[in-house]
């Protein structure tokens, strides 16, 4: 089997567990496989390269976001030297790759760039000569040879890339939890790690702040079907397989509940109710980068209509700005705004064959008198947004209610 | 004027040094200029990070040597970054460049490659469009795109490489004194900065311990032509010029006297005076890289004879064990070694054209009752072993006895 195994910083957080990283490396290569492993830069690291820089530049334009990546990028490659040295040490042997080395080209968008394409050449070689290729997460190269990186979490979707590149049988990702919940452990004590779950859903439930893959990690996985393997550092248990959908998950109805605290609510009263003024609105949110989630429009009245969206919460000044200016007519008192709101979201395949989910959903939180505010549904998700204070309790009852907490039967 | 500064790691050892290093760049771009900077790692960069590599692995193959490069090439990097940064914030324009993106490739002697050839390609680009370019010092590329490190001390050759590769005007390296010395002021309080210098002078210099400039650098200056100024990155005085051999230069007998402690002295007595025996000793030096400096042979008296040489005192121990090895026969009492030495050297290229400077350095070092261990000579050099603890005084005397004090006539 060719194994990539992805370590993020708090695995190479020292010298200590660089050391595991390098045993376990080993011992996957003496089960009989060939691998590659994907680390991030030491935790800590890129916070403290950014800090330098924000130190001695507090406020780069666009075109010297080209430097930030330059210094951040070393935080990773010191951590692929360290892990071959570390390999050798512990009697192995292996070659390290940065970003640049192994090809991984990315477009030119420095701090956020995307992968293009990987030459997996160099890394067969290595793999053909016995060695443990060491790549180096998070960066890349664009067409010109600048130095990119591919922005927070990065490195989840290097090693996912890689594996796809590499064909290869499996990309483990290894994180200081052991694998995906049905909800946050630590709201719901019932919570249970599943052991499947498809793309679909991970996507879902990583956009909702189950933190332990960063979405694009689980885009790339779905596009060239990569089987993820989340997993802990600590142990040797089995984690939570992200896969294709399969039959069997459809007999689930609902796989995951997750709240998100980061979204704030913006209703706009009396808004003229006529062709263009939503465009008006949403173009200089979307030309702002303001991601606007969820969209209720009301039945309109006299020609006029209210229109509610949420935006995450640290950009919702910004979004109050932008929308005076476009809409200069509307009153002060006609934009509301409250960033006392969750968003509770009830994620599953099973949606789809089932009927109903929606509906035991509304039930669940009226018979706990939590007030639904907004309500916003996809083929395998169920969004509604409830008070701020209410978010944990909406995630156990709902969690329970679909009977999350019992290992499937 | 086409302009590289070198600056050093004390000269970029801190946020606020940076920005220091910035406004000079800009100010001297301001007057007219093309600026290259090539910069060093912030001071203790370095050793910090080899210092993680020695704790994951305190005694890598040379084969893992590559994996030392990848960690300490990163310092330079940071380096880079943040000085584009700071050149941005100060008000100028600036670009980064990495040893792999200039192109300075080298050969694949990893922790001390040499540089081979340098493309100063997009560095003219960037000086087109207006920016400084900032090159990251110390590192390089073997022709398989594998980072290579030039050795301690390896900025200054890159500066001055880069200089000839770009045939820039002058190589302005930075450091924290104010040029070269006739001696180490330290030592003699009468000690004057020179004005100008010769490369071979300063070759015999550098070699001598005068930090201020690494030897590989000199040579490539010498080699290319290329115009040093040593000069200091806390004011804007003139420091010390490395040019080649000028016609005035010769009216000055001797231009600097320096001292290094760090030789020890092994005395062979009763060696066979025949053919191969010389070999016999210092084949097994050469092989384990320990530099022979200064050798002596004494007359031979009934087919033996005495030989006396200089080795790094570091080296001492070792270069015992290999001669034992290499003459068995050798009584136990043959070998005679002296770690208490110190070795003064008097150098001027105006010695080639003055008769006498020997003599003179024989009687000044006489009249103080310093008693000469060892001589050597070559075309611009004499170099007298003392006694460790007449080091200082020996300096002393020459250097006044050899009127350096005084300006130059």
């Amino acid at each position: 089997m060719l194994v990539v195994q992805k370590f993020g910083g708090t695995s190479v957080g020292s010298v200590e567990r660089i050391r595991e990283v390098a045993r376990r490396c080993i011992a996957t290569q003496k089960a009989g496989n060939d691998v590659v492993v994907i680390v991030s830069a030491m935790s800590g690291e890129t916070n403290r390269l950014l800090g330098l820089a924000k130190q001695v530049n507090d406020d780069p334009p666009p075109e010297y976001e080209r430097e930030l990546d330059v210094i951040a990028a070393t935080g990773e490659q010191v951590t692929v030297g360290l892990v071959s040295l570390a390999i050798q040490k512990a009697g192995g042997q292996a070659q390290s790759f940065l970003g640049s080395q192994v090809r991984i080209v990315t477009d030119s968008a420095f701090t956020r760039a995307r992968i293009q394409s990987i030459d997996g050449q160099k890394i067969h070689d290595a793999l053909k000569q016995g060695k443990i290729a060491v790549v180096a997460g998070f960066q890349g190269t664009d067409a010109d040879g600048n130095i990119t990186t591919l922005g927070r979490g990065g490195s989840d979707t290097s090693g996912v890339a890689i594996a796809a590149a590499l064909k290869a049988d499996v990309c483990e990702i290894y994180t200081d939890v052991d694998g995906v919940y049905t909800s946050d452990p630590n709201v719901v004590p019932s919570a249970r790690k599943i052991d499947r779950i498809s793309y679909e859903e991970m996507l879902e439930l990583a956009s909702l702040g189950a933190k332990v893959l960063q979405i694009r990690s689980v885009e790339f996985g779905m596009k060239y079907g990569v089987k993820i393997h989340v997993r802990s550092s600590f142990n040797n248990n089995e984690g939570t397989w992200v896969v294709p959908e399969e039959k069997q998950m459809e007999s689930v109805l609902v796989s995951g509940v997750a709240a998100d605290k980061n979204e704030a609510k913006v209703t706009l009263i009396g808004v003229p109710d006529k062709p263009g003024t939503a465009a008006k609105i949403f173009q200089p949110l979307s030309g702002a980068s303001i991601v606007v989630d969820m969209i209720i429009q009301n039945i309109s009245e006299a020609g006029r209509t209210d229109l509610t969206f949420t935006v995450p919460r640290a950009d919702l000044k910004r979004t109050v700005e932008l929308i005076r200016r476009a809409l200069p007519d509307m009153a002060e008192q006609g934009i509301k705004t409250d960033d006392n709101i969750a968003k509770v979201s009830v994620v599953g395949v099973g949606m789809r064959s089932h009927a109903g989910v929606a509906l035991r959903t509304f039930e669940i939180l009226a018979e706990e008198g939590i007030n639904i505010l907004m309500i916003s549904t996809s083929e395998i998700k169920i969004s509604v947004v409830v008070e701020a204070k209410y978010a944990e309790l909406a995630v156990r009852v709902l969690h329970d209610g679909f009977g999350l907490g019992k290992a499937p039967a």
